[in-house]
């Protein structure tokens, strides 16, 4: 047995006036729940300093610089590290990412029980568009205001497994699991803010939306054998709802925790890794059963041809 | 709207002794029920013409002949051509393929409304093992008896859509998927003979194997939204267990129709090809939101491995 107890912070609503302050001040409430849990790794979601602002449009990017980080840990974030070196907790969370160079990405880090960043992550899969739609209900600008990530998925050798992450609409593409899987991850953690309605079609309700979240992440976890911890970032923020349903995934795709609310709100599991040995070892031992001469259009292409491969 | 009927045609058990033409008469007669109910394109599972012949262990391969065709149609499946041509109903089935070169392959046929076969795949990703196994509780010797697949996932212009085949294992595999939707597919057909009972793992349950199936399937059709039909042979078969669950799920990965029994079962949806252009235009619009430079070890790697890329 390699037991890891995992916490699922789910966080309720940022309003566009919280102060990053006022957010970390919740975030270190619920460390402090954890902490009196034993918890081992404490996962935040994605944007977790911010509202969601990608749902606002702006002519001028750089209007948003309000919402990047340029450091981290910064000012406002050095709180919360020094309580997770205080409890000797592990971490991940998610921000927007501004670098030196003036590049925008939509990013997460792993922090180790020292408070020591040892993984960086840049989402991939950037949903939504980059100018304004007057046809959607409402904006989703990650294209406009994020470039896609440049660091592909790589997995850390963390807290005795192996751990990987992805962030948001990255979970719902199985290349995203399936690049990690072939790296040997054993647990994935990710957040996401997901809009409870389809700007772009009124008609479809919460339960299917909850419902793919929920298929995307088991046949995830399932398909590589590992564990996942998808943790929301939920509730009305500004007007727009977000649903929460942060879920703790088994390797064989079960979800065996599970928010209940669209608040803060803390969920603990303890998680075996050796329980994915079994997937890895016999139906998904991708050695003896892929077959990637068969693969070739996953990367030879990007969108859909019927051209012979 | 494209609207298609399709039947997914379960059938029950078939015994060590039975005959082709004693199965073919059940194939038939679940034909003329379809008829009844004005199906396009019926559907049935993978080897629907024998027993699951692969959990008898044989030294010889040549001593598994008997449950292979080596021609098609053929003197005993003859009669199942004639009734789909007289209905102009199309057909989808599995069986053993041996090919005037000895080759041996787990097939299965896509035909349309004249009879004539317009489409043909072999099984990509052959579960079990190759030599007997003690350990097991029963024997899995696909990999013994049949070679993998060499033509890859084609997809086919047919009854006005696009369609593809995968047979049982396939299906949990997203890469099975991923390539029949990088070719625009909007009906997967496929057939299994799934145990009931984890060769491997006696505590594993029905209830939990269900769910990987179901979970599998959905995923992959809501993942590039399409349609899949997937059909069951169940029952116990000489004293082996194979579940039903036999399901149609639409492009959203819901599922609209399930069987009930382990018997013979029919199960009738009309399904709208045309409800494949929401996902394929927004979520799963692979052109615009895909990142196939990230994806490189999907191709690159058959098993796992950490080595930088």
């Amino acid at each position: 047995m390699r037991n890891i107890t995992v916490a699922a912070a789910q966080l309720g609503p940022i309003q566009k006036d919280d102060s990053r302050q006022a957010v970390v001040a919740r975030m270190i409430d619920l460390m402090d729940q954890a902490k009196a849990q034993d918890v081992d790794l404490i996962v935040y979601p994605e944007l977790a300093l911010t509202t969601f602002f990608p749902r606002w449009y702006h002519e001028d990017v750089a209007e948003t610089d309000i919402w990047f980080e340029r450091e981290m840990p910064n000012a406002a974030t050095r709180p919360l590290f020094e309580r997770a070196i205080a409890h000797g907790m592990a971490m991940n969370f998610g921000y927007a990412e501004l670098t030196p160079e003036g590049r925008r990405f939509n990013t997460a880090i792993l922090v180790d029980r020292e408070g020591q960043i040892v993984g960086t992550y840049r989402k991939v899969h950037l949903p939504g568009h980059g100018e304004f739609d007057p046809e959607r209900a409402f904006q989703h600008l990650e294209k406009r205001y994020f470039e896609p990530g440049d660091l592909g998925f790589p997995v850390f050798d963390f807290l005795g497994g192996t751990f990987g992450m992805c962030i948001c609409n990255d979970r719902r593409w199985p290349e995203t699991w399936r690049v990690m899987g072939l790296q040997g991850v054993e647990m994935v953690v990710l957040g996401f803010n997901t809009p409870s309605v389809n700007s772009q079609d009124a008609e479809e309700n919460l339960e299917r939306r909850l419902f793919h979240h929920k298929l995307s992440v088991q046949a995830g976890a399932y398909q590589n054998a590992t564990w996942a911890v998808a943790v929301a970032k939920a509730g009305v923020e500004d007007g727009h709802p977000l649903f929460g349903g942060s879920i703790i995934v088994n390797p064989e795709g079960e979800i065996v925790a599970e928010t209940q609310t669209e608040d803060d709100e803390l969920l603990v599991h303890t998680c075996d890794l050796d329980a994915t040995t079994f997937g890895k070892k016999t139906m998904f031992d991708f050695s003896r059963h892929r077959r990637p001469e068969h693969y070739g259009r996953i990367v030879a292409q990007t969108g859909v041809e019927r051209s012979p491969d």
